[in-house]
């Protein structure tokens, strides 16, 4: 951390400065500027506990120098992390492709649509039991007979299964049922189930806060980290903007800057960014170029009757289509599918 | 609900719309534009179910005209909601000021904290057990013994206080010490914690997330007042734009916008949107003078020296400063403090 | 338009609208909904003149069901409308793809880039002549001489060339020299210099504003193309949001969103987007995975040393290296290099 | 400025740095941290050119530590500076309260508007005669016709009055006719704009962008101010952001923002701000409240029938109302009206 003092900071300023820093063991490092006194910290910053310099007399602001996320940096893991669900493996050479319903609503729909999506050649199959709503009076998901479908549907069609838990008391069941778990996007900084779902060790996709900075992404992703769960995948889903042509903005920028800063995998949601069938497969090539590791997509075997974001999901044939590009582009980006 | 056609749909698109509705046991009004033509649903589109007009042949868009909250809404109370937490009522001509530290941190700091804030003027005290941080290396808070140390402060000052709960195991013990909860903008769309918290009838306030909208925060009151609690205060706290001068945008047009859509309270948390101190006294007189029915302001007896957002919170000499200033405005907008 | 009466709107009120609406000489066509009566208009709105109807009594809202522009719809061109540059064309089968520095900046060094653009396969030639900088401090550009030398450049190596003018007044020097004018994001709503470029004919890259949605952008469009300019291709070129790991977010949705809406080309600036050089190639082929017709690229042949945006400006070896991978993709959209 | 080196760089990267630095005749202080090392530039890094040292090798980034703007900083005029328009001073203790109809639309109109304006006991009279107007086929403004009537009204008033020009040309006969021109939000970053008015010396309201930073807004008053005019006076008028509940989100923070790190008097624009009539006195309010010196508010002696901006404009009831909250509100925060 560096210490920029103010224009107008006297030596006095200065020496204080200087001496709360030798207090709780760490250096100083002064360099006297034309206009401003910056002073260099020389050691670990957490030596300072609770102690914020920028309220000392004569200091201006405090700039971080470091990230405060350790495990899920790049540094930690140069050659980059692989997350390994049931023989598939996030983070390789091959893209990952999961697509299925927004949400489970009967046995007969999720078959059809996993048979489907099966077909099509992706890699896993999607499903929501529990489904966050905006509203209490909107469809709230079937729960746990949701997941018992799901995985049905998965082992009729030999699909690893994922799906999103909103609550920790849901994790007990998912462990049950599903091979990989979900966090929402409204979740992605609720950090009693970060912690919850580090100390249970399945893999987990994290998706991005609409309104969360990168930096605050990969700090959740250290909260599941740090209770030893390394399996975790991003996914970039979109952030809130003043656009409202497409339900989210897709912040592809994403791709490149998560792959210098951190070793995870990401995956991009081409559904929930675009909010219109229409719009997601341009959203999922631009992912794919962009360098993402996979899409997660919504796929109904009857996309326009669907009872929850009936708007964004593809029908059978989109998605095979949108598969078939894919495998066309993996190659010039060095992947397969 | 209002369905506009495409400018190209033909006579059968719109025949086979109002044969749907109807099916749905809807009526439907038609009004063949020069442009575009618009069908009125007559009936409640709950029938609908999932159905989603917009998928079918010929259709542009369709229009919501009615909110998607009811007990929130003002029509429902058009004299406005009052909440009463231990014999002080938010909503009502007094002024509500809520100070304290952003966490409790000891015995000793928590009582002088809570003592300063009685001797200025403050109607309740807060302060966090339970803290959501960014990282997982940060301050984690006290918890059940902060919550316990809160309220031997509250019952040694006569204060009533408030604390947030980030997870619903938490809620039990928040009953015991606390006489109030607070919900914060990381939680805001967490729906399991809002309908536990609905259950258990405590008065809660609840923040608005950063990236929130009114209409989803009202939708948010709407979980916990469906469960039957309607003691909800809302609190303004800035929301996440480009600027990042001051730490949040405080959305201080969001008072009138509330009062007018809402029957519920709204407070305004100056701390949170500055994030800097010499910021919070304009913050906190703007939030007043647009009508909102009190405040939430970080307080801490020892400022400089708080081991969570120090750069924040008041000095008591500061808060009392507010406090007075507060006093002055209050008749000018018909309220007292 | 669509007039949303307010749900205790009386008969009264329903009727004077519709009185209004008549004495304007337009129908009304009336919906009385089980919860709110909605009165659509039949004629042209243009009638009401200034008549607001949202201040009528009784009236809630009123709703726009139509863009405001015409000539840049897609409906007044479901083909696609093609721009063309001296032989080039915006909006065809060929990906065109324009290099350059960020600004000229001396005889050797724009023919350097230029020289190493042309061999790596552009199609034409950008250089900054007028720089519009936030501090008056900085490097305000070249002005006509920079224009002069940016047209040597083209004819030495056989290029078209496009460059941004920043006022009215410097439109006649830019007809002289440049084959393509461009409007920068911060002149996106200077409507008086949109006349005059719409005026002069010239073919014009009209960047989108950092904070101004898509349908602005078109409504901006239109101002050229309402004074019988036609010759107008959008840039994509990064909106500003919350996130400030990429200097802008691109908003690549906004491809798919032009596609469907207008009938006029779209390239992307993948360099203003991420701000950093090592971004760049992500975006640039997310941008072309999405479907936009081309790319306008800030390339150098000294990156380092370049006076203006060094940090964004590619080297002419990342430049040929980013279309080469172009090359590649493109067939599988369709589309040649 | 400080440099930042990578975690991995060498001592030949820092050697290097120290090197190029010397030879542009600055100096350097090298702290070598524990994780990073980091240099302090002394010296004027104007004689860096354009010099970018982020792309050293062995760079990280850099991290400005001086704002860009040096005449409109607080600095530069600790005190606090006053612009005088014919007698009235912005920036002193008593408030300006501006007030007329968004267009100036004929004589008979501006003239009663002026009248009611003036008996409600406002300081100065706007109205617009050049219109920035999202779509071409909007009413455009009477022009220069529009400023005369402006006069008239004034004159006959006593008003000085304040009009928005849109591009050089207009200069001329604004500053025959005009006490005080407005840039506004679109116009912010218009650099050749803002030059010419910084050479006609007469006082301006500078609107911030809708979508600029504090930092920004003060580079644009420093373009104004390095052509030798001083008299400028800022004026927020809303923020864009994911919020539509009103027409832009007013920055109220932005008030002490401006207040500590610039001289110059910055007034509130509630009516763009609100976007609706109802919630314009609280956005007044709250900006009083907040430390503003003055208010600019849409008021028009008909205002259900106005031609542009209906909504937003206050009838002459409704404005007087709010000024004599305003003389009420005063008093308490040392100022008077």
């Amino acid at each position: 951390m560096i210490i920029l003092m103010k224009k107008n900071a006297t030596q006095e300023h200065v020496d204080r400065v200087v001496a709360v820093l030798k207090e709780h063991g760490l250096g100083a490092n002064v360099s006297p500027g034309t206009q401003t006194t910056v002073v260099g910290i020389l050691g670990d910053k957490a030596k300072l506990g609770g102690l914020d310099i920028r309220l000392m007399d004569g200091v201006e602001d405090c700039v971080p120098i470091m990230h405060s996320y350790k495990l899920a940096s790049r540094d930690m893991c140069p050659e980059g992390r692989k997350v390994e669900v049931g023989g598939e493996v996030f983070g390789g050479k091959k893209l990952m492709v999961i697509g299925g319903p927004c949400a489970v609503e009967n046995e007969e729909s999720i078959m059809k649509s996993a048979l489907g999506v099966k077909a099509a050649g992706a890699t896993m199959l999607r499903g929501g039991a529990y489904k966050p709503r905006t509203s209490p009076y909107s469809f709230q998901g079937m729960e746990v007979e949701g997941l018992k479908l799901l995985r049905k549907a998965g082992d009729a069609t030999g699909l690893k299964v994922v799906s999103e838990i909103v609550a920790q008391d849901q994790l007990e069941d998912a462990a049950k049922y599903v091979d990989m778990i979900q966090i929402g996007a409204r979740n992605m900084q609720n950090f009693r189930l970060l912690k919850e779902v580090g100390k249970s060790g399945i893999p987990v996709i994290l998706k991005r806060g609409i309104a969360n900075t990168i930096e605050e992404w990969l700090d959740a992703a250290e909260y599941i980290m740090s209770e030893g769960n390394y399996n975790v995948v991003l996914c970039e889903r979109g952030i809130r903007t003043f656009e409202t042509a497409t339900r989210n903005t897709l912040d592809v920028g994403a791709v490149p800057v998560v792959k210098e800063r951190s070793s995870l995998p990401i995956i991009i949601d081409p559904s929930h960014a675009a909010g219109k069938a229409q719009y997601v497969p341009a959203l999922a090539f631009a992912g794919i170029a962009a360098g993402a590791d996979g899409l997660i997509v919504e796929v109904h075997y009857n996309a326009k009757a669907a009872i929850s974001d009936a708007a964004q999901q593809l029908s059978l044939e989109a998605f095979a289509d949108l598969l078939q590009k894919v495998k066309q582009m993996a190659p010039v980006f060095g992947r397969d599918v």
